[in-house]
């Protein structure tokens, strides 16, 4: 398949030519970031749903009873799963990860998983790729799932119009620490298993806590689920689009789209800056000798940076 | 208290002092940057260790035990505590955390919340150089500890001699993936809450997990603990003493920090060189007008970014 190839095919709904170009766009090709460039005005279709929260929530068994629910309704529905991954290995952990058995084989599914990478970042450019490739792909609802608390969620759920987060009852002792932390990330809270003791309380511990946050968050909405038996589903899915609805018409889903792309630029910008500065630094090593005088206390680390800094600096303007 | 004040305070132990140039620091302060750089060779004394974990597992708990047993030896203890932030407030949610309340008042004891910022980083460069301030502030002993399980952590831990991994039984259904996840940055696993059911089985999948992993990490402690009681807290201790002197005398505790040392140069790299591009488009304007193009369509994220790194260079000329 040739880059021409690749660029139709994804238009054009062809499941291998997307899944190359991503895979192309995660390797950082340059003809893959062409072929992004051109159709970039394609974007802007799909509604792209956050599905975050706490491990053993049961994310993924959200996600999957929401997308076959779509699927019933002819609608097609991609899926960007993070896994998480060894800082060592620099792979993700499980690959792509099995998925409920009819969406796999579904055409009208695309489920595509992506491991959190080194420390330079990348993951929230990648799956900030994956989404926009899989709406000019044709998706109607993206899906991004992610694993964990930390700031990386903030930064990879930001690429969303609405962000449901998935609690579930019982999680231990400083759960108010977790759900003060993750709070304002949600526009929907989905207690899942609540068919297990402590659920409701859960619900209305949530109930409270967004009594007492900020203007915008107090409707937000807060639903008992057990995603298993795909209780609760339908009304978790409604609310999604209530949503989206809501912040269409008010204007904020604009104002959100605007600072995410804001967002998003300057990410891509500080990636460039690094890549660069990096790349020179290939050519001269600085870096590996500065590492040595600063691990004997030649130098300290911030002089090191600013050295590398005046280095870039001057190979730029060659 | 004036910067040489503050300067000769930090080495002399004044806890003012030290809290007054981690504020600075925090801030971006450049003279605090300039004190930073001249004590630097002052650093390498204290024994760093990372506190990690899912949510719910009692970290903070674990931490404040392990420091009272320091105490007792006479040894002064430095705390690092990561909150997470609402990414919309840009503030730690908790302030400073309640900590036990006789390592609060102890003279000998330094507890420092710091909350997650936004995307553009800087928690992972803020706690390196508070652990840098309290290493040269004399502490034999400082613990960084943070809550959740995402990349950041990963970068967080990384400045850290020894990293402990703090688990909990019965955490759900996908607390395999979790484990998988995070599994490589844990030197020692402690099972924490071991009073409650579950914890010998978690306690046996871990060590299952850890005997097919890389022969590095097969022979990483598993230790079952209650911290809350103070259950195995003294095995914990000698456990991470003795990690530590293994990984100095078998050389790897060096080849570690060498490996840390690079990524935190390279961050700092990539800090400035954003804060210099975002700087110069104060000035410029551009970004506001390329975020309105790009949300009309009429250019690409990726060309937006290209501009303003073409804007950066001929700015950096002058």
């Amino acid at each position: 398949m040739n880059i021409q190839d690749i660029k139709t095919g994804v238009v054009n709904g062809n499941k291998r030519a997307a899944a190359r170009l991503i895979t192309m766009f995660e390797n950082g090709d340059s003809s893959a970031l062409e072929i992004m460039k051109d159709l970039y005005h394609l974007t802007g279709r799909a509604k792209v749903i956050g599905i975050t929260g706490p491990p053993g929530a049961g994310k993924s068994t959200v996600t999957d009873q929401i997308a076959k629910l779509i699927r019933k309704q002819n609608k097609k529905v991609g899926i960007v799963a993070i896994d998480p991954t060894s800082p060592f290995s620099h792979g993700a952990i499980l690959g792509d990860r099995i998925r409920m058995g009819d969406l796999n084989t579904d055409a009208g599914v695309f489920i595509r998983s992506m491991g959190t990478r080194g420390a330079l970042g990348g993951l929230s450019d990648a799956v900030y790729g994956t989404v926009n490739i899989l709406d000019i792909f044709g998706m109607d609802y993206i899906f991004i799932e992610t694993v964990g608390v930390g700031q990386s969620e903030v930064d990879i759920v930001k690429v969303a119009d609405v962000v449901v987060m998935v609690m579930v009852p019982g999680l231990g002792d400083d759960i108010q620490t977790m759900k003060a932390g993750i709070m304002e990330i949600g526009d929907i809270f989905a207690v899942n298993k609540s068919d297990k003791e402590g659920a409701q309380r859960t619900a209305a511990e949530i109930e409270a806590m967004l009594s007492f946050s900020n203007k915008k968050m107090q409707d937000n909405p807060v639903l008992n689920i057990t995603a298993k038996n795909n209780d609760g589903i339908d009304k978790l899915f409604s609310t999604i689009n209530e949503r989206y609805d809501k912040m269409y018409s008010d204007g904020s889903l604009n104002e959100r789209t605007k600072s995410n792309l804001r967002g998003k630029i300057i990410s891509i910008l500080q990636s460039n800056l690094l890549k660069s500065a990096l790349k020179l630094d290939d050519k001269t090593g600085m870096l590996k000798k500065l590492v040595e005088d600063v691990f004997n206390k030649k130098i300290d680390p911030y002089t090191a940076s600013d050295l590398l800094y005046k280095n870039f600096q001057m190979g730029d303007e060659k």
